[in-house]
């Protein structure tokens, strides 16, 4: 069983997923990604993942093909959904029991799939499937956050090629939101304003580093990028939590999405990249236990985060969170930008 | 010039290098290292970097052949070493010109050197040239903060074959080292006692993650490894900074680094890594400006930290600060200990 660890010293954690154990030899190099035939993901090799616990069909049975988008546990879970989240230490030293949810979005039957290039309606199908899991993954009272996150490109971390997304459920608010949520708060109570919203005014009203807007949604290139051609994206109302977009509200997200992915593409040659969706923590149901995240996640604005993976972090950055980034972004964004503006 | 530019939402400081720009093309592929004729750190090569700020030699003039450990400015710096550090803001954006330190020690004349294999004597003095720059970068009251690092290998992000370590001096004291400093001092208020002090205790008492000791230095398997095959090395007696190791001390340092690189090598074929140096902040020594961190570095027990490069983090780290190790600590200490044991 795997297990939540926090560092003695500074408040992070880690997850020893140890039944992932391989020995040193393991190691000396990444094993190659199964052959088309025997894709995990692809249509008629459904018996080899975990049942589907999601799936848009036309009326076809469970875990058969005939799906579009289909969700399935991970086969080899970092957390594990079976148990309690019990807490444990001894001196210095604290952990508790890696319990959590580890999912995996198939997006398309297809292994060739291209979400950049993909029909709207079909994307769209891939960001409910989205939806529908944060909102199933709530009810459960051990899960505190869900991140949703898509690794492309085996440099990102993606050790399958079929086109697919992660969603992890973990039973603790990790401390890069603990810090985003107190900012929020502290502007909030200052100014009785969103601290994200007044960054997207300030940024339109200098555009110095805007990529792309439409109705909705606001392509950004974040004043302090750790990385080159790093890229956020906000909804341009205020919106805690990702399940709250209307219908026309997520098409503007897949216009806004596909447009840096395209520009990705053409700019920097189809870039292996890590996107993550940052949506407020779950709500805290349970009465007689008011904790200070069950209400202020109304503060949070939530966004997606974009880095293409050009460049290594190394000791300097490990040794200190402070990043080098070689390109400035005032420069990405003037490149990101639709070509023709 | 460069600039420090901070997150507006999290405390998150950012290094944005534009001297160091490039188009979005040049991110394509790395550029191949210099053949080693050419390589700049090689003897006979002197002219191909900036003057010398130290070296260890023979008689032989500044700048040219002779010498057995070399540091130079950075070439590429991404501090500039001229200019004062002023701090800036427009709203919810905050800078300061970047203003710092960026050296290269070249540890040896020979294009080949194993630091593991290395004559013990020579390494003492690449050890020293640390201590010397250390004290010599304190000087100058711009800086707060220094790290020493060292990138082995093209995936830990070393640029140039020629084996090297580097030094870099901020402006600011990074999060990190402020929250192991705000660590030491909590525990010291309520326990009289060394936080590093109290651990390495408790890990000798119950020694599943020591891997290694000798009479100066124990090597330390951490409980919340983020990596495989992590390594903590910390001095047994406590000291808060690099630069007050005595000789004896040096040397045991080194038979402990030596241990770890020969087992790195041995079990994991020569793996890329990062070695990281942490150390206390700088002294204040400006009067009338009394300030947090100028008297709470005596509470840090410096350390060094080495990391493995075998896993990439990927979306659900970027994206939670949390990391998946796939090695228990206990099973890395196991594997990582001398093979007679």
């Amino acid at each position: 069983m795997s297990e939540l660890r926090k560092d003695p010293i500074v408040d992070r954690w880690v997850i020893i997923a140890a039944e992932r154990g391989r020995r040193p030899s393991d190691f000396q190099s990444e094993p190659p990604p199964p052959p088309p035939a025997a894709c995990p993901f692809c249509p008629g090799n459904e018996e080899k993942t975990p049942p589907e616990v999601y799936a848009v069909r036309d009326g076809t049975p469970p875990n058969s093909p005939g799906w579009q988008v289909r969700v399935v546990p991970n086969k080899f879970p970092a957390l594990a959904i079976e148990g309690d989240v019990t807490h444990h230490g001894i001196g210095l030293l604290d952990w508790m029991t890696g319990v959590g949810a580890h999912e995996v979005v198939i997006e398309s039957p297809d292994h060739q799939f291209r979400l950049e290039r993909a029909d709207p309606q079909h994307v769209l199908k891939v960001l409910q499937a989205f939806d529908q899991r944060l909102r199933d993954l709530r009810g459960d009272v051990r899960f505190r956050h869900i991140i949703v996150f898509r690794n492309w490109g085996a440099a990102a971390g993606a050790s399958l090629i079929h086109p697919h997304s992660q969603i992890i459920a973990l039973s603790i608010v990790p401390d890069i939101m603990k810090q985003k949520l107190r900012a929020a708060r502290d502007h909030y109570r200052r100014k009785e304003r969103c601290i994200f919203c007044d960054l997207i005014e300030q940024e339109l009203a200098l555009p110095d580093r805007v990529i792309y807007r439409n109705e909705h949604f606001v392509v950004l290139s974040p004043f302090a990028a750790r990385f080159p051609f790093e890229v956020q994206i906000y909804p341009l109302a205020h919106m805690y939590d990702y399940t709250l977009m209307s219908r026309e509200q997520q098409m503007g997200l897949i216009d806004a999405l596909q447009f840096v992915l395209q520009r990705y593409d053409a700019e920097l040659s189809d870039p292996p990249y890590n996107l993550m969706v940052q949506t407020a923590p779950n709500p805290l149901p349970r009465p007689g236990r008011p904790e200070f995240w069950g209400t202020l996640q109304y503060d949070f604005h939530w966004h997606l985060e974009l880095i293409p993976r050009l460049t290594k972090p190394a000791g300097f950055e490990w040794g200190t969170g402070f990043f080098i980034n070689p390109v400035s972004p005032e420069d990405a964004a003037r490149f990101l930008r639709p070509p023709e503006s």
